[in-house]
């Protein structure tokens, strides 16, 4: 390597080690900064050239550059909980292709969403914030955006940023409208209102009383069960509505975690699924092939990979082809639904 | 603030600045790191007395010091099951309130892990890694051993590093010798061999052969089914041993979604549980209060912890009190389990 006089020493430029250390820009870049995807001799030979040239990486001029730390935060509730433990390992997947660490943030509670807006410990750390369906709003909004990085909203809507979900309208309505066509009339719900919830429960409500309108069954408020997230809780809202003197004779649960405390007090009850009561959910949960319930599959992978896809089209400097990306749902029919019994069906 | 003269301005070190600045060296330090914990009044401070003396933080002198990029990188697998979503949700929490970042390094499957050891792109980005409940070996622990950081395994033993677990054995005791209690003497075993179990499967097997000997009854091994992983291998299993000619009373599953998956099988050939056949799981996953499934419960969420705070010992230079720590587990009996039919008894 022939060595500069003073002069060029001086305005030594990242191009100017790649070149002398014959690599292309990204290989320098990457090995300077100790990323991975360089080989060990092709990164000592960078090293090497950097220091002769006494070359220093500037973080500012990193940062500047577009890509500065090579991480992004990602903002996730419930991360015990299915739905959240398989998004972020699909977000972490794409994100590892591309090279870029993946700095976590558990927000179990809304104590500890709080706390991250307050302190934003992300920032200057991430260059870009994926946020794993929990509604953002208001002043954390405002902060959030104080980071002025990108931010991706995954498996939610969201107003302000690039988003990946399911439309939960069209999910609730296959849950209900498969009720109503095996012959169901007097269909209960448990409604989960729990405000950390990944899905709009807006969209699968509005879906109970849609199916119900072109039905032509009139809306019984009695049949309702409003009742915060958890399989416990959907147990106990399944106790009451079996309590109910004219019983449902099926029940559209929110989601599965809801279904399964549904399906524990049907049993407990001594009631036969189907025969007694149907019971549908949401999400394809994975037990609920064990439990035999028919529920309507969300693709859950698929939309953390659709978020982190977005995410790099972004970090590229490019806009991503959509920045609101809906992904369909299907119905999968097992044995917890069934047509009512013909008494049932003839008392109407 | 005194200017001082040149020669000081030469030697300031990070102890000047805090005193210059009237705060602690630790506050220092954050503020000069762009950490959280530190007013943004104080930030200001720190950073305004800093550039005044054109202080400059050095990377590699924090390395030095100790704790040089704040972040601790987590391995993990399946993060898509609740025990490592538990498990991590736990960490995450302790780490973060020592103001520490979590690097996650999802490891779904074996190729992942090859690739994480390979390329090993935590280096030099975290100061420690928590391997999360799957046995690091062989090539794979000279690789780990190499990024020179303190390691801890949670939710499973290790020779090389200090570890937080469950005594598996103890577990598998208790269940079998619940069954064994209730007047079970043919028990099947549903036995998991998934290498990447967080449990030492060998402890859980260990414990069926130990609690039949000292009830003196004989090992046949047309009991034990062994599986991989997963609820619908845990239903197949229990087909297989359902339809042995002398089927057995009782079956023991490796975990909770084995079990689950057993149940279902039990519910489709029409037996009636426990009087047909109990089953007995190991876990207490979230779902199995909503099945009525009998099992062992292990704390998952204290483990996560006490894996955190063990490392927090090791960042702060201390050992930690215990370099191994064992959780113990409980018996939680629900609907699933009761003594065998008087004429199954009898057969024996």
């Amino acid at each position: 390597v022939p060595r500069p006089s003073a002069p060029q020493r001086a305005n030594l430029r990242l191009a100017d080690i790649a070149q002398l250390a014959g690599v292309g820009l990204g290989t320098a870049s990457r090995a300077l900064r100790n990323e991975p995807g360089v080989a060990e001799a092709t990164r000592q030979r960078v090293l090497a050239v950097a220091e002769q040239y006494s070359y220093v990486v500037s973080p500012e001029a990193a940062r500047l550059a577009g890509r500065s730390t090579a991480r992004v935060g990602l903002l996730v509730p419930h991360l015990s909980r299915w739905f959240f433990g398989t998004m972020v390992e699909a977000i972490d997947g794409v994100l590892r292709d591309a090279q870029l660490d993946v700095l976590l943030y558990a927000v179990g509670d809304l104590e500890d969403r709080r706390r991250f807006f307050k302190d934003l410990p992300a920032r200057r750390k991430v260059d870009a914030v994926i946020v794993v369906a929990f509604p953002v709003e208001g002043d954390d909004l405002v902060r959030l955006h104080s980071l002025g990085v990108h931010v991706v909203a995954a498996g939610g809507q969201h107003a302000t940023y690039p988003y990946v979900c399911v439309d939960d309208f069209a999910a609730g309505r296959l849950a209900m409208d498969h009720l109503i066509t095996l012959g169901h009339r007097r269909i209960g719900m448990i409604e989960s209102v729990d405000v950390d919830q990944p899905r709009q429960p807006t969209g699968r409500s509005r879906a109970y009383r849609a199916a119900l309108r072109v039905a032509g069954v009139p809306f019984d408020p009695a049949l309702v069960a409003r009742i915060p997230w958890g399989g416990e809780h959907g147990a106990h809202a399944m106790e009451r509505l079996m309590a109910l003197e004219d019983r449902p004779t099926a029940i559209y649960a929110h989601s599965d975690e809801l279904a399964f405390g549904a399906l524990r007090t049907a049993r407990r009850l001594g009631l036969s699924i189907p025969e007694d009561v149907s019971v549908v959910g949401v999400d394809d949960h994975p037990m609920a092939s064990l439990a035999d319930l028919t529920t309507v599959r969300q693709p859950v992978r698929e939309q953390g990979a659709a978020a982190a896809s977005m995410m790099l089209s972004l970090l590229q400097g490019s806009e991503p082809p959509d920045r609101a990306l809906t992904f369909s749902t299907e119905l999968v029919v097992r044995a917890s639904t069934g047509p009512p019994r013909l008494r049932d069906a003839r008392r109407r």
